[in-house]
C-alpha cells in the first residue's frame, strides 16, 4: 500500500464527513455482562466494537494500558485485536509514552513497528528526544499531550511561563519545532475556552480531542477545533459509544451510538460552516 | 513478608553502604556477542546481569520498553525475569507512565500488580491524577520525572515559571502535595549544578539519579544527592556496568564493574561525610 497513514486519515475524514474517533478502553469492570473479566473478555469486547463501529468511525483509538494490565496474555490479545483492524482504518495507540535515546527507539518499535500503529500519543516533558524516534517511521503520526481532560490537568499545565500557561507554551514549541503535519496535539474538550484559545494560538496542527461524552466536554467546540488544520483533527468518544449497553445488544448499541454521534458531528459541522 | 519495599530499600542501603542502582536496558544491538538479538537473548542477558550484580546493587532498574519492543513474547520474557529477581532486592520498573482515571489504575495494575514492581517511574505532566493510583499500592514507591538526563531535557523543563525553571516547580509541587516518603524524584546527574540546586530546594524526597557513567554525569554530586533524604536515594548506572564486556565474560565483567562502582560510591560517601 503506497498510501501513508496520514493519507488514510485524510480520505476517511473526507468520506465519513465527521471527525469521530472511537476510543476502546476495555475496563474489565465495565465489560458487557456476557463477557468474562479476563484478557479473553477484553479481546472479544475490542474486536466486537471494532467490527461494530468500522463504518462510522474515521479513526480508532486503543488505550493499551487495559491490555498491559494482563501482562503477556494481554499483549497477545492486543496483537490479535490489532490484526483485526481493517486495513483502511486509522489506528491511534494511546500509550502516552515519553523516554529518551534507545529507550524511545524501542518504544517506537513496540508501538509503530511490532504493533504497527498509525499514530501514538506522547508526553512532551522530555523534549524532542522523546518524539523524534517515532517520526523516523514514515507516514505515522504523533499526538503530543498539550492540555489533558482530567480534573487535575492544570496542576502543571496551567503553570504560567512567560505570561502564558505551560500548555500553550508546549503547543507553540511543538509548532515551532515541527512544521510536519504528522505532529498533532492532544487537547481536552472539558475546558472549551482553553480548546478555543489553543486553536487560535496554533491553527496548524491536527488535534486529538478527548473528553467529549462521558467526561462532559463541549461537542461543538471539539468539532470546530478539527477544521482546517494541516492534518485532520479527530474527536474521541469512548464510553459514550462503547458502553452504550452492557446487555447482549452491546455491539449493536455501540454501532447505533456511533451512528448517532457521527450524525451529530455532521450537523454541528454543517452549522458551523 | 511484612517488610514493605521501602523497608527493603532502607535495609539494603544500610547494608551495602552505597546507593548503587544497576539499570538493565537490554538493547538487542548491544547484547553480548554470544546471545541472539531476540526476546530470548534479552531475557538471558537480564537474568545473567541480575544474578551477577545481586550482591553489589542496592536496587535494580529494568527499562521495560526493551521487552515491550518484542510484544507479547517480550512481556512473557519480562515476567520470567521478574520472577528471577531475589525477594530481598528492590526493583524499579522504569516505564515513565502518565495517564488518568481508570487508565492510570490499569497501568498501576500492570506494573505494581501483575509485574509486582517495588517502584515505578512516572511523568508528572498530567498532575496528581496520574500518580495517586500507584500510591494506592501499599509500600510501593514512585519516582516522578523532574529533571531528566537527555540533551534536550531543557526544552520544557527549563521553561521559567514564576521566576524558576519548570523542573524546580515540579519538584516543589511534588513535595507540597505528598509528604509521603514513597514519592521520589528522577533528577539527572548530567547537569550537576541543577542536581545540587534541586537538592537544596527540596531536601526531603529520595532521588533516582540517572546519567552517571556512559552519559558522563558527576558521580560525587550524584552520591551526595542521595544522602539524608526521607527515603534513600539511588544512583543508576546502566551501560557502564552491564556493557562492561560483550565477550564470553560479560556476566563476570558486569559483576566486577558493579563492585568497582560500589567501592567508588563508598569512597565518595566517606569523603563527603
Amino acid at each position: 500500500m503506497s498510501r501513508t497513514p496520514l493519507d488514510r486519515l485524510r480520505e476517511r475524514t473526507a468520506r465519513l464527513a465527521a471527525p469521530l474517533c472511537v476510543g476502546i478502553d476495555p475496563n474489565p469492570e465495565r465489560l458487557p455482562e456476557e463477557l468474562p473479566r479476563t484478557a479473553a473478555g477484553i479481546e472479544r469486547f475490542a474486536r466486537g466494537i471494532i467490527e461494530a463501529v468500522a463504518e462510522e468511525a474515521t479513526a480508532l483509538k486503543i488505550n493499551i494500558a487495559f491490555f498491559e494490565a494482563f501482562g503477556s496474555a494481554g499483549m497477545a490479545a492486543l496483537e490479535r485485536v490489532r490484526s483485526d483492524v481493517p486495513l483502511d482504518q486509522f489506528l491511534i495507540l494511546d500509550a502516552k509514552r515519553g523516554d529518551i535515546g534507545t529507550t524511545a527507539e524501542r518504544q517506537a518499535e513496540a508501538l509503530l513497528g511490532h504493533l504497527a500503529g498509525d499514530a501514538v500519543t506522547l508526553s512532551p516533558y522530555l523534549g524532542e528526544d522523546a518524539i523524534e524516534p517515532f517520526l523516523a517511521y514514515p507516514g505515522r503520526m504523533v499526538y503530543l499531550l498539550a492540555r489533558t481532560s482530567n480534573p487535575n490537568a492544570g496542576q502543571l499545565q496551567d503553570m504560567v511561563t512567560d505570561g502564558v500557561p505551560l500548555y500553550r507554551r508546549v503547543a507553540r514549541w511543538a509548532v515551532d519545532r515541527w512544521s510536519d503535519p504528522r505532529v498533532g496535539l492532544v487537547v481536552g474538550a472539558t475546558a472549551p475556552d482553553e480548546l478555543r484559545t489553543l486553536r487560535d494560538d496554533v491553527p496548524e496542527p491536527g488535534f486529538l480531542v478527548p473528553g467529549v461524552g462521558a467526561q462532559g466536554g463541549d461537542m461543538a467546540a471539539a468539532v470546530l477545533a478539527c477544521n482546517g488544520t494541516r492534518a485532520p483533527g479527530v474527536v474521541n468518544l469512548s464510553r459514550a459509544i462503547t458502553g452504550a449497553s452492557r446487555g447482549a445488544d452491546w455491539a449493536d448499541a455501540a454501532r447505533a451510538a456511533a451512528r448517532r454521534v457521527r450524525g451529530e458531528m455532521q450537523w454541528v459541522g454543517a452549522t458551523l460552516d
